[in-house]
Formats: structure tokens, C-alpha cells, sequence
């Protein structure tokens, strides 16, 4: 038995019209043979509109109570999409989360798949032709329902081609994974494959054509994984392990994360565990640091900066202004006007200079860069927010990624 | 353990002002001690919607998969419900069919209940002060999704009841059962108490407070089931076993139904055999025929007349036209303008002259009489349309129904 696992997003499952080309996509995997699990998310705008209904009952709407109430959304796509596949005379039915099941830890509105059970799964398969399986939804061992976060679904499209052992084609609104944002360079180039880890930190970017976790997911089961259009033919991009020919290119991709806030918390005293002071309330407080930088200490004083997320700004300040008085720091500045850069690939792994070449880049066009941080395979600026097209544009230029 | 189930329709959790009322009247029922089994129908119009949802994606939608569709509705009631009892402080958890479970045939669309997990519920009652339970939902042995009929939340209320071996309590937009429709007899009395068999016989009727099922099944396993607003603190009215005090009335209600069509059959042979030759085709299509005169035979030929719901009208002409041809029958005649009215008493069944006395209040207004019917608490009398709330009118006061 020949299975493929195909995942649509809300926007694919938007409406009638948009199902119909949805189907026509499985109809051309049955062509060709396979078995098709299709997974699929709530039609677009309807989870928020279930999280709007939860926010207006309750302040603080029960975790538990908002995964009964969102899982709907799916279980309605699926139901439809059913229904249209049957019109087309194909064994279909729809399957949720609670009848593979799809085992899941409690984290009500975040939880892990732990399990599915690949018996059952193949033993429906047997009966029908296609599966539509609602996405994002798990249960726990009390048969309690879960999600599984936003975008969850390509996580359980990815999970259900591990747990069957065959390829995940993930279809969205976009061909495929770029280069970079073809919106700010024109010649941006739809790249043929990227490995996970390239993936991953495009995707750690705000690069929103694949999960996070669904890409780690993929990698730990070594899932390959196709992202295609719903509404084209092209033919997408691989999301795989790493190869030969990716190693050979210095840099795959530049992204671009415009979401960041720096903060900086002036002359703090230079002592042992100042660091920990610092970032330990506010990961309680369930902020997410990225960079962090601190200055060489001078007359026993030092500089701490760091940056996150926009929404988490107001947070931040009114924990800094505490942390300000317990340390007896000089101040607390912040700035909005700022933007993250990155060069990304694998081929770094194995060149020097590649660094080096980035930043000469963007001295070439007097864009200062405010913090650096990099990785084994990516290097990050931070630059003020005016400059982000013309730093995407220009690395981009400087490592050769675009089209002849 | 106090346990009392309370059923909450369409209309009482249409929005949040709505289901803060059923609230007061759960926090109510708390207040007495009682742990409560909360059954709920999904919000006012939402079932509608996801019918039409089907009619758009599909022309013959699959029923098992209507079944996943619109059970989505009462599991947001059930969700948002429980967060507003939590709210209050209140041990709340929702409850899906497939988690009790509320086991049912495979009758998809229209399934029948065959056993609720008691146990289970037991348990869960041990755990939690407040069970929301979506209504007209349960699943099968393959644990895939049933309804249970339109109005089905009313049998999924006292079947928990029946499991349970406690009162229900079905609240809704009136406050009782009244003697007849008080926007026709303006001193139409609200009653205390009414047997089983009389609410069947009103239930059949088309009065909409409870569904015919559900006082079935609450007349099967002895379930006292009290009908009462959830808009006001009106007592309501006990549906439970006959007693000495119900039997003392002649006639407890008068009850009306014009979604009516009469159909007749002109000069088909008498032989023997051709009822079933008429009616077995009719039962195939799915018609279900109510009212049978067959008059005298002469000549060897005789009028078949019955009446059917209007909508299936077009369906019962179309039949007919064949069985006309099948039957050598002269013509086929229908009538749109004719309505159904009854006298319902389970007070007849020891007294005779109740049917003269219904023919002559309506023989003394000039109502002419088209066809009878009669039960063993009931007399049941077709007749032109136009004078249905003349009718319900005279014989309300005929049998001294009104308030005094």
C-alpha cells in the first residue's frame, strides 16, 4: 500500500471553491496510486473567531475548555471535505483526533504528541481510499481533547507521515520556501531543497511557511517533507536532510524578523550572577530573550542588552524597572525601531569568512549593524528597522541567491 | 449523591446573556445540594448553519459525515458553558458523546440510544459538582459520531436521567405545557401535571415543547421530567405517570396541526389486497401517512383518502400518480387547506360520549367535519383550515379547559 500524507492550511479549506482545489490535488495522488491521509486545518478565520466567543464568556477562559471549543473548526473541515471527496465517488471518511487516536501529553492549548497508533490508522486505510483527518487535535489518556498550538496542524500532518513511514507534502498559500521574502527582492528564487536545520531557522525567523515544531518533528523522524501550492502545479520545496549539494552553497536563504524590541539596562554592577538576576524573571514571566550582548565591564559597571518580541515589550519594561531598583542600575532604554537580519546555511559549517563577508556588506551601504549573534549555520544583525529591506537586499546580492 | 439533570435548548444558550440565566438556574439546583448533569443544545441557529453548510458543499451529503458537522454545535455550547460556570468557581467539565460514552445504533442523523455509561458518570460526579454534557450526540461501538434527531437533546436529557435514576428538568422558552396554545385561546391554562401518554398524543400534534422521543424514553424508564422557562421561576409542569387526579378530567388538552395535506384516491377497485398496494409505497418513499378513511365500497370501487405532512406532499403526488395508473383508479385528488384538531385526555379511556360531545360543539359552529380519528385518549378531527382557531376555541371550552 502506497500512502501519502497531504496537509492543506485554512486558507486552502477557506471556502467551497477553495476545497474543490484541494480535491483536485488528492484526486491526482489517487491517480497515482496512493493511499491519501489528508490533513486538514479549521477554514480561515474560524479558530479565531471560537478564541473570540472564549475571550467574550470568561477573562480567563479554561485552557481545557478552549481545546474542546477550537478543535470544532477542524472537525467542521473535515466533515465538509468528506463529503466533497464522497461527491466524487472516492471511500472517504473523516477521522479526529480522539479516533486514531492521537495520543497527546495534558499541555491544554500546547501539548506534545506522544503517540499514534499506526495500527488502526492502517487498518482504515485498508477501508478507505482517503482519510481527512483533523489537524492540530490530540487527545489525552482520560480522552480528553488537546491542541497542539498554532499551526499545530503541520505537526500532525508531519506526525502522521512518521507514524505511516511515508512523505508529508505540506500544501499553503505560497510554491514553495524562498530564498527570501520575494516581496522585498524581486529576484528571489524558489529554492528545490533545504534541510531541517535551515528550515528551522528560517522558520525561528518569522518565516511563516512551515511550523516550528513540525520542522523539528520531521527531523527527528527524518519525514521528508514537500511544501507546495494549493493553487498551482510548481513543484515546491523539499524540506530533507542534509546533502551534499547544500553543503557546497555558503548561504541558502536571508530572513528578516521586523518583531523585535531592544532593551538595554544601563550601568549595572558588574557582578558574579547580574545575568542570572536579570533574565531569570523574565523567562518566569514567560518572556522570550533572543540576542543578548553584554558589554566589557568598565570601573566594575556594564551594559546589558537584549532583545524581544514587540508584544512582549510592555512586559519587560515593568519587569526591568524592578530589576533597575534591585541592582541599582542607571537606566532602562528601549528601542522599537529595530529589525533582525540573518544569512542562513548549512555550507557555513565547513567555510570561514562567511561572517566577514556579510558584514562588509552591509558596511558597503553605511547600514550600522546594532548586535550580532550567530550560530553554526546562521548569522544574525541586528540594524535599525529603516534599513531591513536594503540589508535583505544587499545579502542577498552579496552571496549570489538570486535568479540568472 | 443528590443528582438532577437539566436540559437547556437552543434559545437558552443562544448568547452570553442567555447562558448567564442558565447559570443562575444551575448555581440554583447547586444550592440545594444537587450535583448537576447540565445537558445542553447547541446556540439558537447554529445547527441551521452547518445544515446549510452541507446543502452547499454537497447534494446528497453523506449522513455520518452531517453527524460530525453538526455535533460541532453543542460542543461549543458545552465549552463556552463550562468556562462561564468556572467563572463562578464552580467544578465544571464538559462532556462529548464519545467520552461518556452515549452509545447509539449506526442510524446516522436519526440514531437510537442504547446505553449510557453509568459508571463512568458516576465517577466524573465524584469528581466534578457540574457535568455540561453536549446533547443529541453519541457514538457507535466504531466510536464514530451519531446525532440523535432534530429535538434529540430532550432524549439525551432523560436517557442521563434514566441512567442516573434522578428527576429532569427541560427548560425552555415556555413555561409549561399548556391546555392548548395560548396565542389561539387567550385563557388556555398552564397545567401542573400531564401523563406520558397525553404529552406523546400532543407531542404527535406538532406542540413543540417536548420531543416525542424523549417522553418515549422517559415513559419506558419512569423518568419524571418537569417542563420549565428558563426566563422565569414559574413551576412548570410535571410530565410523569398517569394518576387518579389525571383521570378525573375528561379532556386535558386541545392540540392543532395544520401541516397537513389530504390526499384521496377516486374510484379504485375494492379488491383485496389494495391498502398495501397504496400505502406500501408510500412507507418506501419514506411518507408517513397519518389519518386512513377508506369509504364504503359501491360498485366495486371505493375513495381511499389519508393525509401526509405537507412537505412531503410533492413526493406522496408523484407516487401516486403511478399508483393510479398501477390501479386503474379514476383520479387523484388533493387538498392543501385542512388542518388536524384533537382532544387529548387519558380521562376518556373510562367515559364514553366524549366524541359526541367534540362533534357537537363543532357541528353548533358550522365546522364542517372532513375525516375522524379516534385513540384511546384521543379524537382527532380534519378539517378546513380556515376554521382551526374557531375550532380549538370551541372545544377548549367545551371540555371547561380555561382558566376560570
Amino acid at each position: 500500500m502506497r500512502i501519502l500524507v497531504q496537509k492543506f492550511g485554512g486558507t486552502s479549506v477557506a471556502n467551497l471553491e477553495c476545497m474543490k482545489k484541494v480535491r483536485e490535488k488528492v484526486l491526482a495522488a489517487r491517480a497515482k496510486g496512493f493511499k491519501v491521509v489528508v490533513v486538514l486545518s479549521a477554514m480561515s478565520g474560524e479558530t479565531n473567531r471560537l478564541l473570540g466567543l472564549a475571550k467574550e464568556w470568561s477573562n480567563s477562559p479554561d485552557p481545557a475548555e478552549i481545546d474542546v471549543l477550537v478543535s470544532t473548526g477542524e472537525q467542521v473541515s473535515v466533515a465538509l471535505f468528506s463529503m466533497l471527496m464522497k461527491d466524487a465517488g472516492v471511500n472517504t471518511r473523516s477521522l479526529l483526533g480522539y479516533q486514531v487516536p492521537v495520543s497527546t501529553d495534558c499541555a491544554h492549548g500546547n501539548a506534545r504528541i506522544l503517540g499514534i497508533n499506526q495500527e488502526k490508522l492502517q487498518e482504515l486505510l485498508e477501508k478507505h481510499d482517503v482519510l481527512a483527518v483533523a489537524g492540530f487535535q490530540g487527545c489525552t489518556d482520560e480522552s480528553r481533547v488537546t491542541t497542539l498550538g498554532r499551526g499545530g496542524s503541520d505537526t500532525s500532518a508531519v506526525a502522521f507521515a512518521a507514524a505511516l513511514g511515508c512523505q508529508c507534502e505540506i500544501y499553503t498559500d505560497v510554491d514553495g520556501v524562498y530564498t527570501t521574502d520575494p516581496n522585498i527582492v524581486s529576484n528571489a528564487r524558489k529554492m528545490d531543497r533545504v534541510s531541517y536545520d535551515e528550515m528551522l531557522e528560517m522558520a525561528s525567523m518569522g518565516a511563516k511557511v512551515l511550523q516550528i515544531r513540525s520542522v523539528e518533528f520531521a527531523k527527528k523522524y527524518k519525514v521528508p517533507v514537500l511544501v507546495r501550492s494549493t493553487f498551482s502545479d510548481a513543484p515546491g520545496t523539499l524540506v530533507t536532510q542534509e546533502d551534499s549539494r547544500m553543503e557546497a552553497v555558503l548561504v541558502s536563504g536571508i530572513a528578516y524578523d521586523k518583531d523585535q524590541a531592544r532593551v538595554t539596562l544601563r550601568d549595572v554592577p558588574d557582578v558574579p550572577g547580574i545575568a542570572s538576576s536579570l533574565f531569570g524573571p523574565l523567562a518566569e514571566g514567560g518572556v522570550v530573550v533572543d540576542m543578548i550582548v553584554q558589554n566589557p565591564s568598565r570601573d566594575n559597571k556594564t551594559d546589558m542588552t537584549f532583545t524581544v518580541p514587540r508584544g512582549d515589550l510592555d512586559k519587560t519594561l515593568e519587569l526591568m524597572a524592578k530589576i533597575q531598583k534591585e541592582t541599582n542600575a542607571a537606566e532602562v532604554l528601549h528601542d522599537l525601531h529595530v529589525c533582525k537580519v540573518s544569512a542562513i546555511g548549512v555550507g557555513m559549517r565547513n567555510h570561514s569568512g562567511v561572517a566577514a563577508q556579510a558584514f562588509d556588506a552591509l558596511r558597503r551601504e553605511n547600514i550600522n549593524i546594532l548586535m550580532i549573534s550567530t550560530s553554526e549555520i546562521k548569522i544574525t544583525c541586528l540594524i535599525e528597522e529603516k534599513y531591513t529591506e536594503l540589508a535583505v537586499r544587499t545579502l542577498h546580492d552579496a552571496f549570489g541567491l538570486g535568479k540568472e
